[in-house]
């Protein structure tokens, strides 16, 4: 913007600009400035009316790249130049005010990244001239409502799959385009995976990344022919074999008969052991898993652990993948078992990593939960990026103050009346510091105070009420972003993970993926009583007869 | 890439690199050239498997992005340094190799962007350096698979919304973010949608974008102390009006009454009417549609007519958009028949456009086209842009041929099987030019010619045998990139576009949403051959005892 230098680094994606917009705000924005309302004072709420994936918690994400869209919001000449020519019906000293536009009077209140949240939280509220905010708008949302509702997803599949299991996120080739697979690497690292296949999210966030080889890789290979130079030296640098030769030896050491087994497949874990000696993983079903992939496997790692080398382990990406990680895993034992006079080799193959991957969903990971396997890492793509069992979030931006008056936005579906009025929300604590409820208040009231009990009200329910006296009272709306600067340093990726895996462990009631439990957010009495004042009062009375 | 100037624009997402990619297409990379491998000659074939949504037809999107980064692919310093720390195994040849790394080997073959396409076909044929082609194939993958997907999605919506109907895509905010928005935009216009709310995705691709205001635009008005200045010129200039006065004495006229409509609301029409005085179109719902948002908006909009212009009409974004539709329009018929002495006046209330929006999904579609509606224009948005009936198209990149020898991927799921082999695949059409069916035939094979009797198989089923003699033969697969460069024009969306919506019509037994007729894809006898011969010789026949 105009003469104002950005305090953050500039939005991650190329194709955040204020026309990353819905036309409409662009329209509206018109429309104000005509009327002379373009500068008056405005407050929206972002919040979503409903959990996703039929839960009781969201994972509040996305905020870090809101601030940067609020921080360098500005348009350039070209942009002007394409609204001037698309709206035709547009005025000049409009298009010169668009142009000199700035976030300078702005101010963006929001929950902390990573936190759990709830139904009809202001997420963010914005406040600042009113055709400016409502610019922000399609932005926001969009940069909102997936980045919560991957992080959502990512935390609900690793509460599914169990504290034990490490999840990897698969999914950048099924994900909307470029920057989904990267939105998607990240707050599904936020949610609690750990780690991803996709390199550049890796460079770009820090991300763990993970991965072996595919398919195409073992096809390949034909014979031992497309391994010319199988020579490995061992970890101690102590002397070199032919591993081919070696693993061969293995193979029928291990019981194994190398006419079953797939010769192309054999040359292939050679080729990728004498590459990677020390990470050893092998992908075993492209051929036939339990009567070629694993003895291949078995193979290839025996000869690596006789150098020294701890093999990592296998993937499995078809069949039964419960029942295969079983069997896999009893063949493992049982070369352990047979190698007892080697014990380093036996123990190698009590080390080794069993991956799994191939549509993984949440019920997947529950029904497998229940049956029994023996899988140690989950790789999840499509189900997770894609956010399957529910593709969107539904994070609405709503208007709920201009000047000094409160507004809302009725619907003859109840559940979608906004609460109005410029307000503030806190998180209720009681004992050993566990979260109560939340409850909103209007930004004129006093907040609720530790030891002082404070009315709560249910927003639709008249009768509901509960009056709280909490241990510790925690606001939940910080300013971060105020006279064109960020208020603070932006915590880390990995600090709000942390903060995200917290949370999840303070809402165990909520967060565990059977049976949560709602939790409540709550309105002040004179928030209440605002909320039902303004209903009636925009409400017209049909006359019947 | 290195010492290259590229032919194309770049790849519109700046998340699009070489890392944009799954860390083992990087780590089979390092052990086929560790193994001597890299630069053998390989082809890949990109294609699905099954088509989505339940239907009989694809849409093959994506492809201008592909070859913009096959024109652009290179690693940066930066890249090779992260790869150089965060995979300690490689080697410093490697790094070397992957730093001059280009795509001058590689040819792209494909089928025509927007092209209606079926299970098997390859859509993207791929040949080149292994170690090269093996880097494309994740990001490949994510440019066509949410393109394809999002175009066919769009197709659905369009043929489900009947040849009548304009489709609008309101997608932004429930889009995988930023770049997830772009695409869907850009691939549900190429689908045959009409135009996009996003305003980015007009200037990028000259799509044409529609909108009009919002609830909170509606919300941020009490009264018409907010409308300070409500003067309106007529369309020929002669004269100057207060609207608002204006409008007032029309909503009495049409026989309402200002006491059961929103005073707000009536304020907030007046005031986008003086900025759009020529383009007006109202979001009615925002407090009672019939009761007070119809109403209000046929005051302002009779004002308007009076003054010359065409009103645009209504947007419907809750309740029962069909009955409210209906509802509305003999609002309109009711006012156009009372304003007969008035016939301009009449002939804009005939005139005016209903706008429905609201969680719109192409069952909604089918399910009113039979019982019945008045909407001229659908607003989709989340429904199209996550796909909700399915999220993702699985295509994969399968090798089918290194050196001269051709390679299988075989699985115990038959339907897995890859198609072996360097191949060209063909439409055969028949009288009237309609295609018959795909066939797919080695590359060192006769083509079919016109005319000349063609034996086609299907691949897995023995007994299935036609013999074609086709009118005409319409090779499927040219050479878009090769030699470092791009061959020939790339076309416009636009035509892309068009390209799609003929091919939709030549395609309707496969593309009309309700009974939907399969389409044939069969191998030439030759390749027949081949992929049963390479399936035995692959497979191992267990012993049992």
């Amino acid at each position: 913007m105009a003469g104002h230098t950005p305090t953050l680094p500039a939005p991650f994606s190329n194709a955040v600009s204020p026309l990353l917009n819905d036309l409409y705000q662009v329209t509206m924005a018109y429309a104000y400035f005509k009327g002379g309302r373009h500068e008056e004072h405005a407050v929206f709420d972002l919040f979503f009316r409903k959990h996703p994936f039929k839960g009781e918690f969201t994972i509040f994400a996305g905020l870090e790249e809101c601030l940067r869209l609020v921080d360098h919001f500005g348009f350039t000449a070209d942009d002007i130049e394409y609204i001037r020519e698309t709206l035709p019906g547009v005025s000049e000293p409009f298009l010169e005010w668009l142009a000199g536009l700035s976030t300078a009077g702005v101010t963006v209140k929001a929950i902390a990244e990573g936190s759990v949240v709830f139904p009809r939280l202001p997420l963010l509220r914005i406040s600042g001239p009113l055709g400016v905010c409502q610019l922000l708008e399609t932005t926001l949302l969009n940069l909102v409502n997936y980045a919560s509702l991957m992080a959502t997803n990512a935390a609900r599949f690793v509460q599914a799959a169990g504290p034990d299991a490490r999840l990897l996120e698969f999914g950048l080739r099924r994900a909307q385009g470029p920057d989904g697979g990267m939105s998607a690497s990240k707050y599904s690292y936020m949610g609690g995976f750990h780690g991803t296949s996709n390199v550049a999210a890796g460079k770009a966030f820090g991300i763990p990344i993970r991965g072996t080889h595919a398919h195409s890789f073992v096809c390949s290979f034909v014979s031992l022919d497309d391994v010319p130079d199988p020579t490995v030296t061992s970890a101690d640098g102590s002397r070199s074999v032919n591993l081919a030769t070696e693993a061969a030896g293995c193979l029928t050491e291990l019981g194994f008969d190398a006419e079953t087994t797939n010769a192309g497949e054999f040359a292939a874990f050679v080729a990728y052991a004498v590459a990677f000696p020390d990470t050893f993983l092998a992908l075993v079903d492209t051929y036939s898993t339990l009567d070629s992939g694993v003895p291949n496997f078995m193979a290839v790692a025996l000869a690596l652990a006789r150098l020294g080398y701890q093999p990592r382990g296998i993937r499995l990406d078809s069949g039964d993948l419960a029942a295969l990680s079983i069997a896999a895993r009893n063949m493992f034992a049982a070369a352990a078992s047979q190698l007892a006079s080697d014990p380093a080799a036996a123990l190698a193959f009590r080390n080794l990593n069993i991956v799994a991957s191939d549509s993984i969903n949440e019920a997947f990971l529950h029904t497998i939960a229940e049956s029994g396997h023996s899988i140690d890492t989950f790789g999840i793509g499509t189900n997770l990026v894609t956010c399957q069992a529910q593709p969107a979030l539904g994070c609405v931006f709503k208007l709920v103050q201009i000047g000094d008056a409160p507004r809302i936005k009725l619907s003859q579906n109840i559940a979608k009346v906004t609460v109005p009025g410029a307000k503030l929300a806190y998180r209720l604590h009681g004992h050993d510091e566990f979260p109560i409820l939340d409850v909103m208040v209007l930004e004129s009231e006093e907040p609720p105070r530790a030891g002082e009990p404070f009315l709560c009200r249910h927003p639709l329910n008249e009768g509901e009420r509960v009056r709280v006296k909490p241990r510790s009272v925690e606001p939940l709306l910080t300013t971060l972003y105020s006279d064109s600067s960020v208020v603070g340093e932006l915590p880390s990726l990995e600090s709000v993970r942390s903060h995200c895996l917290v949370q999840q462990g303070v809402f165990k009631p909520q967060t565990q993926v059977k049976h949560p439990s709602p939790y409540r957010v709550y309105l002040s009495d004179a928030l209440y009583t605002l909320l039902h004042d303004l209903w009636l009062r925009e409400t017209a009375v049909p006359e019947l007869s």
